[in-house]
C-alpha cells in the first residue's frame, strides 16, 4: 500500500518500525560509500594487463620504428596509433581528433577557459560581460563547477529522458549571453538517459544568437554498457553537417573507465576549424602529452574491438551491481509509492528520485547510519535541487555485500524521510 | 689573425675560401638539426629502464597497501612517495609540492592563464589593463610565448652571466603593470649562467609595486650537470623567507630531461598561500594527473640518490658533446675574433654570439647548407635580437658524427657572414 494512502495513525507505527530498523543499522558503526562514480576494486583488477603492454623490450637497440620518438618531446595531438583508435571510437576523421593526458575534465576546463581568454572563435568570453551555459540536469556537478568557477550564470535544462527538454533549449538560445551547454548524450550521469536521435536533430539544427555558441559533448559513456544491448546515439558531427554547423560542438571522452581512471588517455573530437583553434592554444600551452601511456594504450588494446571486448569485462562486474541496487528498490519501497529510480542501460549511476522535499533528509538520515551519498543537490547548478528529490547512487565502487547493506539503509531512510514528511503536513 | 684587422683583399680572398669550403659542404646534401634542445636517442636509452619498473605484478590479487587506489581517481596534488623526491630536489616542505602530468611547460602556462583569469592573489591580470613580463633574455622562447599569447608586454632584461641585471630589474618593478618575471635560474637557457647568491638575494628581497607580481622560477636543469661540479643555486625560497616574500615566486622543474620528454612528471613547487590559491583552481580543472606514473619513477628511481645516480648517464653522454662542438669553435673561428660562445657547467644549450648583425645571414647560410639551427631570435621577446647575434646551439640530440659535421659547417658561416658584413662596410 503506498504511504499516501495511510492513515495518521498507520503512519505513526510505520515511522516507529521504521526508526526501529535505522537505530539497528546505526548500531553496525557501517561505514559505506555509495557517492562515487568510480571503478571499484574488481574492475582495477581487469585491467592491470595495461601495465604490462609497454617495456623496455620496446625499444631494445634503439630499434628503429615510427614508436622510436615516442619517448621524446613532440607530437602535439597525439600518436597517430592512439588517435586512430580514438577515431574509430567517436567515428570521426583521424585527423579531427587530438589525443591528450589522462583526464577529459582537464580537457574541458582548459577548452572552456580558451574561449574565455581568447574566443572560442572570435571575441573572448571573458569580454562579453556575463555569460550563461546551459546545464541540463541533474547532470555532472564538475562540468558545472567549471562554469560556476569562471563567474558564468548557470541555466538548468530540464532532462526529458530523451535528452534536454528542447523546446526549453531552443528558446534560450536566443539570447546571445547563452554560450553554451554541457551535454553527457550517452547513459548520462546521472539519470543514464541516452539522447534520442530526434533530440540529437534539434541540437544539430540549433541557431544561437551567439555565433561563438559552443556544446561541450561530453562522451564520458560511449562504450559503458550494462546489457548486451547498447543504446543507440546518433552521431553528433553527422548531424551537425547536415546543417553546417560543425563548429557548434566539441566533444570529449577517456578511457578512465576502459583502463584507470588514474593513468587513462582522454581525447577531443572537433571540426577542422576548432582543432585550428585548439592547437593554436595547445602549442603554446606543451610540447606535447604522454606519449607512452597513448602507446601503452595502442599495445594493450589494439583497437577498437579489443576496447570492445574489455568492456565487457567491465559489465560482468558492473550490471550485478546495478541489478542488486534495483531489486533492492523495488523489494524495498516500490510498494510504497515514495520513489522511482532509472534502469540504465549504460554508465556509472542510478537516478533515484524520492519524495520531493526529502532528498536532503535522506542524504542527512543515510550519513548518520554510516552511509555517504553523494552530496544532495550536487547535479544541480549552484547545488541546488529545486525540488529536494533527486538522489544520485553510484553502484560501482563498493563491494556487491557493502552495497546492497547501504542499499538496505538507504531504502529505510527513503521511507522514514517520506513518512515524517506525511506526518508533518497531516 | 682577427678579421677586423684584414685588408680589403685579404677579406676578399677568405671570402672566396670560405665560398668554396661552403659549397663542398652544401654539395653533400646534408640534412642536420642543432636546433632542438631534446635528448638523444642514446639518452632516452639510458631510462628505458623506467618501463619495467612498474608491471601487473605491483598490484597482484589487489595486494592492499598504500598504492592499490593509484590506479583510480582522486590524490589531486599528486602520490606522496613523489612528492618527497621532488620535496628532496627542490629543498622544500613536501606540504609545498604538487606533482602534476608531463610537461611543466603545461603548468606555468596553467598557472599564468589562472592569474590572468582569477589573478595571482587579488584582482584578475586580465581586468588590470596591459600587463608587463620582465624577460631576460636572451632565453626560453616558450616563456616568452606565453606571455605574448595573452597579449602581454614583453620587457628585455639584460643577462649578466651571474643572472639578470638586477639594476634593471629593480626599477622595471616599478611600474605596477609589471606583473611577473620569468626565470631559469641554474644553467639558464641557452646562456647557461647560473643565478648567482647575490642575484637571488636581489630577487628575494624585490619590492614590486605590483603586489601580486610573480616569477616564473622554472628550474628545468635542476640537476642537468656538464661537470662533476655542480653550479651552486642559493634555494629561492630560503631566500625569500629572509624578506617575507614567499608568495612572490613559483617554482617548476620536470624530469622531463632525467627520465623522457614524452612520459616523464612534471612538479610546482609554491608557498602555503600559492598552494591554497593554485590548489582551488586543479580542484575545478581535473581529478588528478596521471598516479600510476608517477609511482613508475618513484619506483625506478627511489629517492633523490637515484635521480642523481642517474644524472651522470647523461652527463657521459652530453659532456663529450658539448666539449666537441666547444673545441669545433675553438679551432674554427677561435682566431678570427668573430664570435664568443658559452662554456656552461649544465643545461642543454651552448650560447653563441657571432659578429652583431650576422646571426639571421648565420641562420640562412647554415640552413641552404643543410643544418637548422634554432630560429634566429627565437631566444628574444617577440622574435627579435636586436644585435642579430645570438644564437642557440642545442649539442644533445644530433649523434657525435653528425654534430661535428654540423659544427664545422656552422663556423664556416659564422666566418663567412663577418667576412661579408666586414666587406659591406669597407
Amino acid at each position: 500500500m503506498k504511504y499516501s494512502e495511510y492513515s495518521k495513525e498507520q503512519l505513526l507505527l510505520e515511522k516507529a518500525k521504521l526508526e526501529e530498523e535505522y537505530n539497528r543499522f546505526k548500531s553496525k558503526g557501517l561505514k559505506l560509500d555509495m557517492s562515487r562514480g568510480k571503478p571499484g576494486a574488481d574492475q582495477l583488477a581487469v585491467s592491470n594487463g595495461l601495465l604490462d603492454a609497454i617495456t623496455s623490450r620496446d625499444w631494445e637497440n634503439n630499434a628503429g620504428n615510427h614508436s622510436l620518438e615516442y619517448r621524446n618531446y613532440g607530437l602535439l595531438t597525439g600518436i597517430i596509433e592512439c588517435k586512430e583508435i580514438f577515431a574509430d571510437l567517436l567515428e570521426v576523421p583521424v585527423d579531427n581528433v587530438i589525443v591528450c593526458g589522462n583526464s577529459s575534465l582537464n580537457l574541458m576546463f582548459d577548452y572552456i577557459t580558451q574561449c574565455m581568454m581568447t574566443g572560442s572563435d572570435g571575441i573572448p568570453w571573458k569580454d562579453q560581460g556575463t555569460i550563461k551555459f546551459l546545464c541540463p540536469c541533474p547532470g555532472y556537478d564538475r562540468h558545472f563547477a567549471i562554469a560556476q568557477y569562471y563567474g558564468m550564470e548557470l541555466i538548468p535544462v530540464r532532462l526529458t529522458g530523451n535528452g534536454p527538454d528542447m523546446d526549453q533549449v531552443e528558446r534560450l538560445v536566443k539570447d546571445p549571453a547563452v554560450k553554451g551547454m554541457f551535454c553527457v548524450p550517452k547513459y548520462s550521469n546521472p539519470t543514464g538517459e541516452t539522447y534520442s536521435a530526434e533530440t540529437v536533430d534539434r541540437i544539430a539544427r540549433l541557431e544561437p544568437a551567439a555565433a561563438d555558441f559552443r556544446i561541450i559533448w561530453d562522451n564520458a559513456y560511449i562504450i559503458h554498457d550494462l546489457t548486451e544491448k547498447s543504446d543507440e546515439l546518433v552521431n553528433i558531427f553527422d548531424a551537425l553537417k547536415k546543417y553546417g554547423h560543425e563548429d557548434m560542438v566539441v566533444e570529449f571522452t577517456s578511457t578512465s573507465k576502459i583502463s584507470f581512471p588514474g593513468a587513462g588517455v582522454a581525447a577531443l573530437a572537433a571540426s577542422d576549424r576548432n582543432i585550428e583553434i585548439i592547437k593554436k592554444r595547445m602549442t603554446v600551452q606543451t610540447i606535447g602529452y604522454d606519449k607512452i601511456n597513448q602507446y601503452r594504450h595502442v599495445k594493450y588494446y589494439k583497437d577498437i574491438d579489443g576496447i570492445k571486448r574489455h568492456m565487457k569485462l567491465h559489465r560482468e562486474i558492473l550490471a550485478p551491481k546495478f541489478r542488486a541496487v534495483i531489486d533492492a528498490f523495488e523489494n524495498g519501497i516500490g510498494e510504497y509509492g515514495v520513489a522511482n529510480w532509472t534502469e540504465p542501460n549504460g554508465g556509472y549511476f542510478i537516478s533515484l528520485d524520492v519524495m520531493p522535499g526529502t532528498a536532503k533528509r535522506v542524504g542527512e538520515l543515510c550519513k548518520n547510519g554510516g552511509v555517504t551519498l553523494t552530496n544532495i543537490g550536487a547535479p544541480y547548478p549552484y547545488g541546488i535541487d529545486p525540488e529536494d528529490k533527486n538522489i544520485r547512487i553510484a553502484p560501482s565502487y563498493p563491494p556487491v555485500n557493502e552495497l546492497l547493506e547501504a542499499t538496505r539503509l538507504l531504502c529505510i531512510c527513503v521511507k522514514l524521510a517520506a513518512v515524517e514528511k506525511l506526518l508533518s503536513v497531516i
